[in-house]
């Protein structure tokens, strides 16, 4: 364990800063920032924008060039140092001849994990690790996951009023919450991999699922849509309309069933068609993380009815619910947030309230279930 | 409408700050707070502490005596010019030589607004009003809503999971909430006139609805459980238990029927019983309102199951909402919150959020109807 300096705070504070600029583009990789400091200077920085670009190491040492030498590199992720897409960051570090590393945390993948480091000490680079590790993880939640678990890190959505309803008895909803919210909820598809719905919203709504550069409010939003999340359709017993708009929209669709795919399925280019288990009536919802982890699927949303965000936090496979409040309430009749039929008090479901916030007229609270369940 | 200085604010500031600490032990009275200033300092200060003892304006003077000559009187309530308990304070004020009074609000009683204004001047004294006026409102909702409608301020407790349930189906509920927001509800019965419940949970519970003095954490504590919330019962058909322990704890208990009295209640001292008309099978709850308004009952806090809250609700009678939210999920056989029959979104209620806030592992939300219904 070090004894990190102000200093030291400062610089990978910027680190960190820079690799949330990666939030909505990096998937399936991870959000990683750089700062390069000579004589108590920075010198350069860099952050991964986007699978195939150059790493966060490489963009700063690009920038520094010649400077570079002797500098001390501060970098939210274990630099990697294997051939991928790109070649090793550790060598590119050990090329430019900088004289110390400090990684926020170590490579989650226990493959792979401290070869980074090793590779550099052996260079003769003092490495440092651990500093601000909790901010640099939280760049990562579903990276991290998927490295340790092989499963994807799993955010619900929901939107309800105070008294616990989305929509009336007669199904409708429309707006409970208000354009910030939604605002919002768009940016939550956006830095997801993959975003999980029922069919029956398709067959009534011909829901969409897309992530809308209009209504991201974001700066670089035509990036930003480039990448659409995989729309992933959970359809037992293959429900999904052969004109569904959704199949043939920017991205992919993945239909989730327990039957085989219909003929007109194969001819869009778009979707694809997987077979999973049954339970409950349902998809086996593990075996549907776990082939969207095998997808490079980091974080995955869940936006659908009562009844599947039920199963999912009943069967604990929630990492995070998102919950928007609307200051309304929707009355007795109208439909409850989850189907999840609990007789006694023992049997409740705690969150820790991570954050709390309002968006116009609604809160926005982040909850992380008290105990997993898997 | 005057020019406020900086050093206005600060005198009216400290007046208002002094008067909260009324804030538990001057019902039927309002809280109100009062800054003595001469040559730019503050020379004394007083608030009004309890029915029957001197008012604010009454105690700073006693404290300043014969420094008060020319000095400028910061008030957060016009000073009354009636003889009540007590001599007006207006006239104390002329008595002392005071030159200038500074009022936050001015009465809120149509009968005498601007009498103490007018008495004050025609004795010499400047006189500059609404100062502050929000913030030396806020101290006495209850006095203010009486004073001019001849109805109390009406706030609906209420512990609910963050899915919008109260209690299990069963009925099991212990805890929702953690001991902080406990507390605060011992502190919101402090500061009420009157606490109404259903007889429904005297029966079942044979509860108190006492505030008690170990849970309040505070440091007049004594002095504030002196003081007992009247106790109102709805009973609309007459069934409160002979030997329900409420009956005979410190305070009194007021049922509210739509039958005669039992003959029981006669012998309690501490019991009365009020026969009121009905309405929807239950009592006519605009009817109880006004008849606890009659009784001096400026803030009146409703402790009710979800029939009862969702016909408060319904009826547009609630003023302020205060939801302690847990972070839990109690499941969709659970208990709802209110029972309110709505089948349209148009027909929703809307809430302002005035604050938001944790306490312990639970948020408060205080919460204003957006349309009154009345």
């Amino acid at each position: 364990m070090s004894d990190w300096s102000v200093t030291d705070h400062k610089f990978m504070s910027r680190a960190v800063q820079i690799a949330w600029q990666g939030l909505y583009t990096t998937a399936p990789n991870p959000r990683v920032g750089c700062v390069l400091v000579k004589d108590g200077e920075q010198i350069a920085e860099g952050y991964h924008r986007k699978a195939g670009e150059g790493h966060a190491e490489v963009n700063a040492l690009r920038s520094a060039a010649e400077r570079a030498k002797g500098c001390t590199a501060y970098v939210t992720l274990e630099p990697c140092s294997h051939f991928g897409k790109t070649p090793p960051c550790a060598d590119g570090l050990i090329n430019a001849g900088v004289s110390e590393v400090v990684v926020g945390m170590v490579d989650p993948n226990p493959q792979v994990s401290g070869k980074g480091v090793r590779k550099l000490e052996q260079a003769g680079i003092k490495v440092r690790t651990g500093l601000m590790e909790a901010q640099c993880r939280e760049l990562n939640p579903g990276f991290i996951k998927r490295m340790v678990t092989g499963m994807p890190f799993v955010r619900l959505k929901m939107a309800a009023s105070l008294d616990g309803r989305t929509a009336m008895a007669s199904g409708e909803s429309k707006w409970i919450t208000g354009p910030m919210a939604r605002q919002d909820v768009q940016r939550l598809r956006a830095r997801s991999s993959a975003i999980v719905s029922g069919v029956g919203s398709v067959i009534k709504d011909d829901s969409a699922l897309t992530v809308r550069e209009s209504e991201l409010g974001l700066e670089n939003a035509t990036e930003v849509v480039a990448r659409q999340p995989l729309r992933v359709i959970l359809d037992s017993s293959g429900r999904m309309p052969e004109q569904a708009k959704m199949l043939r929209l920017p991205g992919e669709t993945l239909i989730v069933s327990c039957v085989d795919a219909p003929a007109f399925i194969a001819d869009i280019e778009q979707a694809e068609w997987l077979k999973l288990p049954g339970q409950h009536g349902g998809i086996n919802l593990q075996e549907l993380l776990k082939a969207l982890a095998l997808r490079d699927c980091n974080e995955v949303l869940i936006e659908t009815g009562a009844t599947l965000a039920g199963a999912f936090i009943e069967e604990g496979l929630v990492d995070e619910l998102v919950l928007y409040q609307a200051m309304k309430l929707l009355g007795s009749r109208a439909r409850p947030m989850f189907l999840l039929p609990l007789d006694n008090m023992s049997e409740q479901i705690n969150f820790t309230l991570r954050d709390s916030r309002a968006l116009g007229d609604d809160l926005r609270l982040t909850l992380i279930p008290r105990q997993e369940k898997h």
